[in-house]
C-alpha cells in the first residue's frame, strides 16, 4: 500500500469539481463527485433523532442497492429542520444534478452542511449545479477544489489517497472529509467521501465501511454535539478491472478493508486535529478493558470532557479530571488498579500507577504537554485485553470566540 | 412558609464555623457544622465510579442509621484518588473533629472539595479542627463563615432559610451549598448541607431528600463533568419539639418535603448561576413528554451542550443547536411536532412551531437574549404530559481562562 498525491479523483473513472455559487460570501460552496460508470455505494449516517433532509434522501438512495452516479454537496446551509420545503429542495438538488449528468435523480446522493433551520437558496444552487457539472474533471486540482467546497469552519482541506495491489491488479482509493464543529455560525458537520475503482459487491463494501466507521469517524469528538447531517459514503466503480470481490475471506477483501480503514482513520484524525479553535490534537487510548465497547465509551468520555480539554489547552497535568471523566463513563472498573500517563514527542509522564497517585514535577509536565500532539494513556487492568482509541482536540478561547462571540 | 435571613444555623441547636487554616492562600478553608443533640441524617452521593475518600466514609456513616453529631468540611483538596493514605487522612479528620466535640468518629461525616490526586495537608487540618471547633456558634455570621469556608471557585456564598409551621409547631430549615466546576484549578465539587430542627424518622427524611435531589441537584450542569466528591446531606435534630413525623401521609411530612425541595431548588439554581465563568443563567424546560425520565434526559442534554452554551454567551438565537442536542439525547420523539421558544424578561421569542422553522428578527432575538436569565422552552407534543427543568449557565471565555489558562 503506497500513499499517493491527491484524493477522490485518484481512482479510475471518478471526476470531481467545486465552485463558489453564492451560498457563502467568497469561498467555494458547491461540489459534485461523480463516477463515469455507475458505482456501488455504502454509507453510514447520523444517529441523531433529528436528521437533515439530505440524510433522509441519501440514506434511501444508498440503501436501495442500485448503483450510484454521483453525490452533490453544498456548504453554508445544512437543510436540516426545514420541514417539507427542505425535503423538496433536497430532491430538487438531486434532480438538477441528474439532469446535468444524464442520469436518474434516484442515482444521486445529496449532502448539505452549514446553518440549521434556514431554507436553502435553492435558485442559486439550481443555477450553480450545471456550472459545477461543467467543471467536472479527474485532475488532482479538481479533486482538491471539490474537497475545498465542502468545508465550513475547517481551517484546512482534508484529502488522502493510496495505491494498492489486489490479486495482481492495481487498485486506487481516495478520500476527502470536512469537520469541524456542529453547526453555524461554525457551519459544520462531519462529511466524508471515499472513492475506489475496486470491483466489489455492495454487501462487502458496506461491511468494510461499517466496521471501519465504528473505530474511526465514530471515535472523534470536537465538542460532543452530534450533527443532524453527518454522513460518510464510499463509492466503488469497478474500473480497476479486478475480479469481483465477493467473499470476506478473499485476500483482496482484507487488503481493501485495511486500505479503507487507513483512509478513514487518516480523515477522522484530520477532522479532530482541525476541531474549532483547536491548538492541540489529543489522542486517548484505553487498554486492558474487558470489551472494546467499554474501552470506546471511556475513551470518548475522556476525549469529550470540557475539563480535560481546557487542561490540555492550559498544558496542565491535571489528571484528576481524566479520572473523573472515566468514572462517569457508564462503565464499571476498579479505580485501585488504574494506571494513567501522558505521552508526546516531549517524553512520557506517568501520573498514576495501580491506583496510587505519582508525584509529577512541573518541569517534566511542561516538557510533555507543551507539544502539539498529546496522547493520554489509560490502563484499566481489568484482566481483559480489549482497547480503543479516540481522537479530539483542546478547548480554547477560539472555540468560544468562533461559537459564541457573534453577538459580543 | 416564610423566608428568613441566614442559613444552616437558623434551625434550633445547630452551630457552625469556618476559618482559614492554611489549605488555601487567604480564604477560609475549613468548616464544621454540628448539632447540639444527635441528628438524624440522610444523604445522596456522587454516582461517579471513582469516589473520593470522604464520600466512601460519609456514605458509610450516613447509612448506618445512627444519629450524627457533625460534618467537617475542607476546601482546597478533594482527597480523591489518594489511595490508602487518603482514606487514613479522611478518618483522621473525623477523629480530630470527634475529639474536639466529644463524640465518636463514627458520628462525624467528612466532605472535601478541591484538587484531585494530591494528599491532604493533614497536619494543618488536624491543627485547624480544634480552632474551628472553638468558633462554633449558632449566629447568622458563623453560618455564613461556614458557607464561605466550603467555597472553591464560587463567586458568591450560597445560603437560604425558611420558617414553617407544622401541626402548630414552628419548624426552621436552612441550607448552604457550593459549586461551581468539577476540580482544581477550579477546585470544585457540588456540596450541599441542609439543617432542620424537625422531629422526623430517618426513613422519611431520606425519602424526602432522595425525591427532591432527582429534580434539583441532579438537574444542574456547569460543564458536564461529574465530580468524584459530590455530596448532599440533610440533618434533622428534632429540637423544634413537634410530634415525631413517621408517615408520608402526615400533613407535616408534606409541608416539610415541600420546604426541603424549595431549599434544594434554590441552592441548586444558585450553583448553576455561579457556574465557572458564567455570564448568564439558563433554564431549559421540556414539556409534553411521555415520561419524566425522558424529559429530564433531554433537558440535561440541551443545558449541557457546549454549542448551546456558547450561543447563549454570544446572545445568538441559534436554535439549530438546541434541536441537534435534543436529537442526541437518547430519547425518541417526532421532530415534525416540536415547538421551541426562548423567554426572558425581554419577552418571548418563538423559534419553531410544529416542526416548521419560524422567521426570527435579529432585533427581537437581541431583546430577549441580552437578558441575564434565559429560559429555553421545548414542547415535544408526544401526547404525554410529563415535564422537567434543568439549570445551567453559558460557556464563556472565562470558563476557558479559569480551567485552562494556568500554563499560558
Amino acid at each position: 500500500m503506497k500513499k499517493v498525491v491527491g484524493g477522490v479523483t485518484v481512482p479510475k473513472g471518478f471526476k470531481a469539481a467545486g465552485e463558489h455559487v453564492g451560498l457563502k460570501r467568497k469561498r467555494k460552496d458547491l461540489a459534485i463527485l461523480m463516477s463515469e460508470v455507475p458505482a456501488t455505494v455504502a454509507g453510514v449516517f447520523t444517529t441523531n433523532v433529528v436528521k437533515g433532509a439530505p440524510v433522509v434522501w441519501s440514506q434511501k438512495v444508498a440503501t436501495a442497492g442500485t448503483p450510484i452516479k454521483a453525490v452533490v454537496i453544498n456548504s453554508g446551509h445544512a437543510n436540516s429542520c426545514t420541514g417539507e420545503e427542505g425535503y423538496v429542495n433536497c430532491v430538487a438538488m438531486a434532480e438538477a444534478t441528474a439532469e446535468a449528468l444524464g442520469c436518474d435523480p434516484e442515482h444521486v446522493c445529496v449532502a448539505s452542511t452549514g446553518y440549521i433551520g434556514v431554507q436553502l437558496p435553492i435558485d442559486k444552487i439550481k443555477a450553480g449545479i450545471p456550472v459545477v457539472a461543467g467543471l467536472l474533471d479527474n485532475t488532482e486540482a479538481m479533486g482538491t477544489a471539490c474537497a475545498e467546497a465542502i468545508r465550513t469552519t475547517d481551517v484546512f482541506t482534508k484529502e488522502i489517497a493510496f495505491e494498492l495491489e489486489i490479486g495482481g491488479t492495481t487498485v486506487m482509493i481516495g478520500g476527502m472529509a470536512k469537520g469541524s464543529g456542529m453547526v453555524h455560525p461554525n457551519m459544520a458537520t462531519m462529511l466524508a467521501f471515499v472513492t475506489t475503482d475496486l470491483n466489489i459487491t455492495q454487501e462487502l463494501l458496506s461491511k468494510a465501511m461499517k466496521e471501519s466507521v465504528s473505530t474511526t469517524y465514530n471515535m472523534i469528538s470536537v465538542d460532543g454535539d452530534t450533527s443532524t447531517n453527518d454522513m460518510a459514503l464510499v463509492f466503488a466503480n469497478g474500473l480497476a478491472g479486478n475480479e469481483l470481490i465477493e467473499s470476506a475471506d478473499d485476500e483482496g477483501y482484507k487488503i481493501f478493508a485495511h486500505a479503507l480503514h487507513t483512509v478513514n482513520t487518516h480523515l477522522a484524525k484530520l477532522v479532530a486535529r482541525d476541531g474549532e479553535g483547536a491548538t492541540k490534537f489529543v489522542e486517548v487510548s484505553i487498554v486492558g478493558s474487558e470489551s472494546r465497547e467499554d474501552a470506546q465509551k471511556l475513551a470518548k468520555c475522556v476525549v469529550s470532557s470540557s475539563l480535560v480539554k481546557t487542561a490540555m489547552f492550559g498544558e496542565d497535568a491535571n489528571w484528576g479530571r481524566i479520572i473523573a471523566a472515566l468514572g462517569r463513563g457508564g462503565v464499571q472498573f476498579d479505580p485501585a488498579k488504574l494506571s494513567i500517563w501522558f505521552a508526546s514527542d516531549g517524553g512520557q509522564l506517568p501520573l498514576m500507577a495501580n491506583g496510587q497517585p505519582l508525584i509529577v514535577e512541573p518541569a517534566d509536565a511542561q516538557k510533555v504537554l507543551s507539544e502539539k500532539d498529546i496522547r493520554i494513556g489509560i490502563d484499566l487492568k481489568s484482566g481483559g485485553l480489549s482497547e480503543a482509541t479516540a481522537w479530539g482536540c483542546d478547548l480554547s478561547y477560539d472555540y468560544v470566540r468562533i461559537n459564541g462571540a457573534y453577538g459580543k
